[in-house]
């Protein structure tokens, strides 16, 4: 299985002899090579630079970073610039926050201790931040493919977009980790990947993990998505998440909100699968998420080669918001909540804090 | 102005000293090279392959190619075979048909003459076919604008997709033709092209043509035109066609599908510009317009270098059909049928038939 393979050979994130070592998913299926850092400022770079993706993979990474950084700084460190490097690294998904502020907590209430217990107290923060996004994974793929056979008794054919697999994440997946399940369940049919420009992370990376696990996977242009919801029996999109905000809207990775227009329009339905480290409750509804704008080169090179026009103006916004009355269902650690919206998400996260004390 | 200078430095199609030139639309806008052409089957070649493309830029390639075979076979040659040949080049263009037929039926009908008057007939043909038009291209351009103007009466940003531009065309361009008098007549804010996947038509050729006639424009993914729509103030979206069905049914570049269901979803108005060589009054409707499916190379691939990883099976169909109920406008050389539906159709080909004789 992927999974294993990931968290022995080819994981996105393995902390080994004091250093974290990133697979750069830039290069990846084409190549497997590791980025190895040693200090908190590398993560950072590797975060911005795109070298680990995805709101979960990025969120254990800068926790990771944090405990790079109590071995070099100690416990009476200071540790504002460095989280404040880190937190400028990329602004779009949460769980890049939620990680950062965990840490900075234990960080906080550990600095009476000798340097050596500061450290494996802060770097035993991280790794459980990490076992717990695996845990939370399996856990989501197993409600969201229960929650698909609850509503239909024959093998189904999916969409997802971007990669929300074992790579954007501590292993398993998000997205992936529901289609992975479905597929161990025998309940899927086939799953389409969508390229998802600039960066083909669905034809580099989501095509290269289903591969992998021997699901029958079709890549697709995301111009050709809505013809073949017309013409195909497609039953559900299954995406990841940046971040959710308090009413259920999500940002996710650009062109989600059109593969859930599309969606809505042939009568497909949207499943949205994240750890409650994606939800924002903060935000009343996804209108206040910062969207993340990369540079234009991502869309005018290819590979450092021009395909445009010198000068030529682009935008590049990395995610969009997909207003929660478009997704039918937001799957997370603790459950389902279908449909999402203030009041269900609210309850629902009562539910879970009271049974589950989170 | 860039419809003449496409006349003279980089038109797409260019006759000279009995040969067919063809500006080599795949390298663009980074070079700028032409396949010469000297004989009908490197002109059908040169179609499958994707040198010149564009439905009536096709079109008139074909024509050409037919008057290169009669300079070589003469009045009393056998042209099944070439005829075979360039229908095969592409099938989902009808305007590729229409030309040949047009050239096919004046063979025919000139058996009789010398060797010389027979090549010059047919080669005068062909050149009307291609001064045609561009003559169709500009009234188009103006009927659009002049039709959007009747709507609005303040400055549009659109959405266009692929190229449907004087390189698509005879010169000055379909789609692009409207945008072209939209920001002659004062009445365009800005364009956005979008890239269009696979070939990238939308940035290295819309992109490029827009840019040249200083017309303001933004490069923008497919990904990114749903929120593009929910932010920003887009009036309308302007596209070309491959073949238009009786009742008014699109068949275009893939991804046309998506930007139609966007639009409708988001009330931003949809005009297909395309001359009545592209209307096939024989289907009733889309679903029987044959639709191209190219290598998967094309998707799995970027310039000889797989982005995915080996053996992954894809889908790369080259045309979506958007059904007339999410355009607004088809814009012709004799006017505009808005809304398309089989008795505006038909009603309006009748009416410009008696008026006009087509």
């Amino acid at each position: 299985m992927l999974n294993e393979n990931l968290h022995s050979d080819n994981a996105a994130i393995i902390w080994q002899d004091h250093k974290l070592l990133l697979l750069d998913q830039r290069i990846l299926p084409q190549e497997i090579k590791y980025i190895e850092c040693s200090d908190a400022s590398a993560v950072a770079n590797a975060i911005k630079n795109m070298v680990v993706r995805g709101a979960p993979a990025i969120g254990i990474s800068a926790a990771y970073a944090l405990a790079l950084a109590a071995r070099k700084l100690g416990p009476r460190g200071d540790y504002k610039s460095i989280i404040n490097e880190l937190s400028a690294s990329r602004p779009t998904a949460i769980n890049l926050f939620w990680a950062i502020e965990r840490v900075s907590e234990e960080i906080e209430q550990s600095r009476q201790l000798s340097n050596d217990a500061f450290y494996d107290h802060v770097f035993d923060l991280a790794q459980r931040i990490h076992k717990e996004d695996i845990l939370a994974n399996q856990q989501m793929g197993r409600y969201g493919s229960d929650f698909i056979a609850s509503k239909t008794n024959k093998p189904i054919n999916v969409i997802t977009h971007c990669n929300a697999g074992a790579l954007a994440t501590g292993g398993y997946g998000t997205a992936l980790g529901v289609i992975r399940s479905l597929h161990e369940d025998r309940r899927l049919n086939q799953a389409y990947a969508s390229e998802t420009r600039p960066w083909l992370q669905g034809a580099r990376l989501t095509a290269f993990e289903l591969m992998q696990e021997q699901i029958k996977t079709t890549l697709v242009t995301e111009g050709a998505i809505g013809q073949l919801m017309a013409k195909e029996d497609i039953h559900w999109v299954i995406v990841g998440a940046d971040r959710i905000a308090a009413n259920g809207d999500v940002a996710n990775k650009i062109g989600t909100y059109n593969l859930a227009v599309l969606a809505k329009h042939h009568g497909v339905s949207v499943m949205v699968v994240a750890p409650t480290s994606t939800f924002d409750m903060s935000l009343a509804n996804g209108q206040a998420i910062p969207i993340e704008h990369r540079p234009i080169s991502e869309i005018t090179d290819f590979k450092n080669t021009a395909i445009a026009p010198n000068g030529c103006h682009a935008i590049n916004p990395s995610f969009d918001v997909t207003p929660h009355e478009f997704i039918d269902a937001i799957v997370c650690e603790h459950g389902v909540i279908a449909p999402p919206n203030t009041q269900s998400m609210s309850q629902f996260l009562k539910h879970a804090s009271d049974h589950d004390k989170i």
